[in-house]
């Protein structure tokens, strides 16, 4: 048996979320038939992050084994062409025994999408219209992020009872990014509760828009218990964007070498 | 009666073409559903090109008549909230009677895009995949495309027995756009014939991928008759860009001024 790893990209529109469920189309699921036909054997993929319906993944990252002999430098590009293109895998490589893509990851990344502005057609699936956010609400954002930052209890931002291993996480990083009438909601932790950044998010804009106080994301935290009524931000604005291992794997660049379009290269659709 | 027009975009994946079919979802049935909504009245709309099923659009112009009293300023918003957002009205403006979406235009601009890379699950819905394009393709491409313009009879690059008013048409700009993996094919006319743009794209393909030689293009266009077995290109690479009219409508800039995410700001989606 080889131990293969790969980062994952897919458009999460069409499935109804990360984890395999009966009779719906899911990530796992999609990987498991495909890597299947491609293995020649029945394989179990385990993901870094069980994304919820409807939330994008740039770099998730998953494992799996085989004890099939098709050369690992083919086993994307079999995979890649074998259904939609709403799935991408990365370059494939053989890891050591003792990989767990979900139990070895010591950082995760997370990104959520708000525009001001109506988002034309060709951006509207991944971007949350919010037409109240106004330039002020940067400052009242970023002020709201700040005591979210560090080792704390984040029982207040998970889905009720949904945490098996406690609610306890370390968040390293909280930033909000800003280009014209794009926002981004950057959080990096070592792990996150079910729904947290969808429910930070959904704080976070009701703070931007005047909705409540700045300092009502601090208090919640505090508090270990949601504000009443917040609602969890759509899951289309949500990209998992990156995971991290000890071993540096994936290295600083995701190994999706032949892929295009994820970046700059979008702008080219309006060319000059 | 009031005349009005406004540019619309569409990402075309979720509609079985522009024109009105029974039982199925097209833009203009989808439009006018959206407009007799916020005028009050059944509407019909008239659009400048009648894109196929899969086709995008990001500067199509329709025209309808309203007796209705929505001031035209805010027919836009209504529009565009009452319906799933891969369709957007931009800024609609009052015409003159005359004015006919397809009948006044006198220009109309399409682009084709190609990617030799795997494109990644967000852009796989616009561009076509087609890993044999090589570097060298641009100058086979760029050679077959010099005979196409001027006035010519285009019979070789239409669906067979579609139009009704003869095949001449004047095909004032050819060019191809690269930049990086990704390739544009973009042509400028007076008119252009049913499938003309993907008959034109797929031979271009075919050429630059070195089945048939840069002069096919050119002998097709002179015989009138399209070379056997050429497959015209599937629809998703495909974007109706512009239609200009003599009174300079619609401007220099798309009047959809409230949209985001046509343009560079797609890059914020891999913001550092």
């Amino acid at each position: 048996m080889r131990r293969l790893r790969a980062v994952v990209q897919y458009d999460g529109t069409s499935f109804a979320g990360f984890q395999v469920q009966p009779d719906q189309r899911t990530v796992q699921g999609e990987l498991q038939e495909r890597l299947a036909f491609v293995c020649g054997h029945p394989v179990e993929v385990s993901g870094a992050g069980r994304t919820d319906a409807g939330v994008h993944a740039l770099g998730q990252v998953v494992h799996w084994e085989t004890s099939g002999r098709v050369p690992v430098e083919r086993v994307a590009r079999a995979v890649n062409s074998a259904g939609p293109a709403d799935l991408l895998v990365g370059a494939v490589e053989e890891t050591r025994p003792e990989f767990h893509a979900r139990y070895s990851a010591t950082r995760r990344s997370y990104r959520y999408f708000v525009s001001a502005a109506r988002p034309t057609p060709f951006a509207a699936r991944y971007v949350l219209y919010e037409p109240r956010l106004r330039p002020g609400a940067a400052e009242r954002m970023e002020a709201a992020l700040g005591p979210l930052v560090g080792r704390h209890d984040f029982a207040a931002f998970c889905a009720a009872g949904s945490e098996l291993r406690g609610t306890v996480r370390t968040l390293e990083g909280a930033r909000l990014l800003r280009r014209g009438a794009l926002w981004c909601v950057e959080l990096t932790a070592d792990a996150f509760l079910r729904n947290m950044v969808r429910i930070v998010a959904g704080l976070l804009l009701e703070i931007g828009t005047g909705r409540r106080e700045p300092e009502a994301l601090g208090a919640a935290l505090r508090a270990r218990s949601r504000p009443p009524a917040v609602q969890t931000a759509p899951p289309h604005g949500l990209f998992l964007t990156r995971v991290e291992y000890p071993d540096g794997y994936p290295g600083p660049h995701h190994p999706i070498e032949e892929a295009w379009g994820t970046g700059t290269d979008l702008a080219l659709l309006t060319l000059p």
